[in-house]
């Protein structure tokens, strides 16, 4: 029994004045527990696709492991809603930092470890390196990005991250949860070794800083969004050294923080 | 020194292949940290406003206090970002749930006591009363949501929630948390011991299933959204026994739940 990423559902439709009962698509949220070497250590609830992606994301960017290469065994079992992993070194640090606990889907999750504790350990600035993208870029990858999520178009209750160069879509992933989503794109790239730092996310979601920090964790230089980013995230992008562009829409765009990696027409007088 | 929802910020902005530097707003996320009975209990990370009625509201919707009256003191120190909490009696049972853990602003939070452990628990169905709105009142209560938050047009970046009735807003309410602004409209109304079982929410965000736990726990029986439920919010919705309509733009709605309360034309053939 494969689990569903949406399902149909019988509504009461109300359309000027016309009142019909309709299928109507709506997305589903599916707990998963994983059990991190015989311990029981977080529920996800998350958009059951990509789980294997999401919960090695998860797990690198909450510092239990460092690269793909630290998991020995990794099962999902759709059917239990479980996930069990055993690793090849413990961090004990990070672990004391944990306790059981529910990590809910509602536009991702909130953690424990956030920056106050145990980010600002671990998360290191990322140097710019050269210019990556033109505006134009920017339009073309936000556009990508849209279609590219059918079921969002479908239920509009999703969000969608994306890895990017200049050129396109490098890989693009789908979850009710944000931070889901961009765990998904985390663990995609650990397990095929996948080089970030020159690359670019785009996501459908607000900035917060939150979504920032993950950005940072999974060593990616610039974010890209058609929302807007928060005060508490463009300060963290300026100490980390993130490119954030935010309000990509309608042929404009802002770029909030270190502008030096996108190519733009001169400066207006 | 006051916290302020939203500051200015110098942005590159490009519009129609012209690059300004231009002043922008953008909300702030502002992280308080509230010491329950001598203890540090959690950090919200919240928009500055309202803060006293969300540390109410968090702690009804936690089942650490019953009522207004349970709390002794309750006193905001913004320039540390505490809130400083004593209660009359404290509920054991759900103190054990409860480590000490960050509680972010991502769209809300996630709550451990998610409904796998305390809500099933506490959280009870509502009985249905008689019709309390038209298709026309869901219409103009989601326009008038929408003019209510200013800093929605200028930032983008919040969540709105408002307690209504047949006849307009009674209290609304915004935060960069979507959990957070409902935990603003439950401190209200514990405090100004507002009766809301005959009430509806009306809400900025997605119909996730925390969303409407949150909607059961403060004992609402209607929710209206502009956007899409969950279909785990759905199966919630129909065992609490809340109407849940969303959609809720360009003159049709869904509704998904318990349409008993909504008076509608009658079902075409």
């Amino acid at each position: 029994m494969d689990q569903q990423m949406q399902v149909t559902n019988q509504v009461l439709r109300y359309e000027n004045g016309v009142v019909q009962l309709v299928e109507d698509v709506v997305v589903t949220e599916y707990p998963i527990t994983i059990m991190l070497n015989d311990q029981e250590f977080a529920t996800l609830v998350c958009s059951p696709e990509d789980i294997e992606e999401l919960v090695i994301g998860f797990l690198a960017s909450e510092g239990i492991i460092g690269r793909y290469e630290d998991i020995k065994e990794l099962q999902v079992i759709e059917k239990l809603g479980k996930a069990i992993v055993t690793t090849h070194r413990v961090n004990k640090l990070n672990e004391m930092f944990h306790s059981k606990r529910i990590v809910t889907s509602c536009c991702g999750k909130s953690r424990q470890s956030f920056y106050f504790y145990n980010d600002a350990r671990t998360v290191k600035p990322i140097e710019v390196k050269s210019k990556v993208l033109t505006v134009d870029n920017c339009f073309r990858l936000m556009e990508m990005l849209q279609e590219s999520s059918t079921i969002f178009q479908d239920t509009g209750g999703v969000h969608n991250a994306a890895l990017c160069d200049g050129n396109g879509i490098i890989v693009a992933r789908t979850d009710i949860g944000r931070h889901n989503a961009l765990d998904k794109i985390y663990g995609y790239c650990l397990k095929h070794h996948i080089s970030i730092e020159d690359k670019v996310i785009a996501f459908s979601g607000r900035i917060s800083s939150e979504v920032l920090l993950k950005v940072a964790k999974i060593r990616c230089g610039m974010v890209l969004s058609k929302s807007a980013p928060t005060e508490l995230a463009l300060r963290l992008a300026k100490e980390l050294g993130i490119t954030t562009v935010g309000f990509i829409r309608n042929n404009a765009l802002n770029i909030y923080t270190n502008s030096e990696r996108i190519i733009t027409p001169e400066l207006a007088k």
